[in-house]
């Protein structure tokens, strides 16, 4: 009898997870993504605001399995599933069999329905979108420092970030420190310490899935990095001359989208039921609903927790997803009777608003300040993965904690926008 | 009386110089560049090939002066000079004044005529080169392993470097060593260390600068490697498909010209003399001829030894000029006499094959293989500008040669080319 053939499409937190969990397992497993490299997407705006470099948060795929004779890594896009068939299909032409099929394709930034913003506001979810990031903010203080019309040199000093979960209000803590710590010395035609940053939620408040004094912390210590924060209106318009709050214009250079998040079409695929998200509706245990060879995890699935709350759409939650779902293999596999329904254990919550201040909320426990920022720094080394990355990152922090000096500050590829 | 405004252009090893030497000068000092960072180009290759991260190797200019008020960096392109008025041209529009200006401008591939191959045949002087050869190369790997035509899978899996000085050897040895010890574990439908990396020269050896002796053994280490030679004959023709060295067509998807440098236009800026690869010839104190005070040096300037052989395109050249410049400079300022003309120092070669093998000249002593190249990497250690880099190379090094796992394996950007 040939082994069972398991394909994961995605080398994210939770197709990783199914491939290490199978470890063992009588299957040839073919792990598919588009990207050559696993991103540990939770620190990806530090790359963005010049605090570590791409090769610290990103590893290629195929290197975990190097000693898994059964796993083959593929760098192929997947643009379809022939679940008749049993087949994956690949951008190239090629089909891929499976047995079973696990889609684990994440989601990407969102505009609803703007669209046309993309250019001028990008979003923070790859290796790029980060490098472009860094680029643009580190730009717009070169170009000040050259500019003579002080209107201009304003609107290149002004930083939006659009969304103040916890992406965004990482991004404003960091930018602000970089105008206000490391750049100021450097410069003498500008004082970076001047440079507006602009943080813009539509809800009521930041961190909105925290509880309500964490969130207010927050806010404060936001303010006192001098972040300045816009509530209760929506960004109506983005352009390359600035961002449009309400009805109020903000002329500014750089704008970061930090606000809405659209699943990859993973539903599409399989045509079936997805949220408002574009996010797979699916059945208790991961399982497409009337596919049962073909589960779909972390944020490309909606999954709902047993008080009817959604599962948020974080590392942990693709994890246990990824280790749920190879026990299920497992067990069919073995002839055992399959686990119960996938119960999401939450973990805790936490987020970082600059040096030395974080929030965590584990429940049972929750912490602000610095001894929140250490506990959150320790945790995001211990969850990277492989030796060498965790120290490698751990230095980096360390330097810069000491010498107040941001290490990758790269400017690099051709920025078209910015050429006049 | 003002202070004396002295503008550098470029922030290499020869600009950098200048500026550090002239601390405590009674000077006002603008620095410009088009990057925005300083890069420790004699370890470029080893980002190409996945040793080294971007930022390992590079660092913000205006972070170097942050301690010095009277320096003012600037991110912006030179386009021309005009001497009559002392000014500086930028491509804004915009104009620098001078009293004394130094070019140091560097120095670019050429193709011998051929400016069409660039775009399948890259060389490798900026970072963006630098990760652009990285991601040909992995992306040739794992297109081979999705390739089912066995010939097209063959042209994948064969690299062919062009020119065998040092950047030429250096990149064979290393992706050959990628080739047959990081990677052949993680493939499955192909054999990585089949792969073939083929070196062309058109002269007789590799490493010409060196002794007949260790470049022999060169030689042998890179057979010994997996690396053909092929003596003699020029390219004659680089396409998508392949390479044609001499009249014998070799089917590959990866070239990288390593063969030949065109100096920047500072010579056609100040309207005088240059050699054949485009270096303004200069006077015996670095002043370009009739512009007393106008400094050209480095890569960009044809300087003599002694005995009438050109002072070669490395760092340590470079960096004696900016060294001599802010001398004369110093001395013009303090009333003194101006020193004699500049004498180039050669204080050694060096050059790497591989892990474990490397060849030293310092002239008084030859050294080869290990101990040569224990040499090699204490020194580049020692030359990296900046505590937190030495140690990061350091470790990133030692990582490398205990684990033998690449660390910076990162397809990133997209690759049209290859976009089929």
């Amino acid at each position: 009898m040939q082994d069972h053939r398991v394909v994961v499409v995605g080398g994210g937190f939770g197709g990783v997870q199914v491939v290490n969990d199978l470890k063992g397992a009588p299957v040839r497993i073919t792990m598919i993504d588009r990207r050559n490299h696993h991103l540990f997407q939770p620190l990806l705006y530090q790359v963005a605001t010049t605090l570590l470099a791409t090769s610290e948060i990103a590893w290629p795929i195929r290197n975990f399995f190097r000693d898994r004779p059964e796993v083959t890594t593929l760098l192929a896009e997947v643009v379809g599933v022939d679940s008749e068939a049993h087949q994956v299909l690949l951008k190239n032409g090629q089909r891929i069999p499976y047995d079973t099929l696990v889609l684990a394709t994440g989601a990407t930034h969102a505009y609803f329905g703007h669209d046309e913003w993309e250019p001028v506001a990008p979003g923070l979810k790859t290796l790029e979108d980060a490098t472009t990031i860094r680029r643009r903010v580190l730009l717009a203080f070169e170009q000040a420092e050259m500019e003579t019309d002080p209107a201009i040199r304003e609107a290149l000093l002004t930083f939006v970030i659009v969304g103040a979960g916890p992406t965004g209000v990482e991004l404003a803590g960091i930018i602000s420190e970089l105008a206000r710590t490391t750049l100021p010395k450097e410069f003498r035609n500008i004082d970076t310490s001047k440079a507006k940053i602009i943080l813009v939620e539509a809800g009521p408040r930041v961190l909105a899935a925290f509880a309500e004094d964490l969130s207010d912390y927050a806010r404060r210590e936001l303010e006192s990095h001098g972040v300045a924060l816009r509530f209760g209106k929506p960004v109506t318009s983005c352009t390359a001359q600035g961002v449009t709050i309400g009805d109020v214009f903000v002329p500014c250079r750089t704008i970061v989208w930090a606000a809405g998040v659209e699943a990859s079409p993973a539903a599409k695929w399989l045509d079936i039921p997805a949220d408002r998200a574009g996010r797979a509706v699916v059945d208790k245990d991961l399982r497409a609903p009337g596919k049962g060879d073909v589960f779909v995890i972390g944020d490309t699935a909606a999954v709902m927790r047993d008080d009817g709350s959604p599962v948020p759409g974080i590392a942990p939650a693709a994890k246990q997803q990824g280790a749920y779902v190879a026990k299920v293999i497992k067990a069919k596999l073995a002839g055992k009777p399959t686990p119960g329904p996938f119960h999401y254990r939450h973990q805790g919550s936490l987020a970082t608003i600059g040096k030395s201040a974080a929030i965590i909320d584990f429940g049972w426990l929750k912490l602000r300040g610095w001894l929140a920022w250490w506990v959150w720094g320790l945790a995001h080394i211990y969850f990277l993965i492989g030796v060498r990355w965790r120290i490698a990152v751990a230095w980096s922090w360390l330097w810069i904690y000491i010498s107040r000096q941001h290490s990758a500050r790269l400017i690099t590829q051709k920025e078209t926008m910015r050429e006049e």
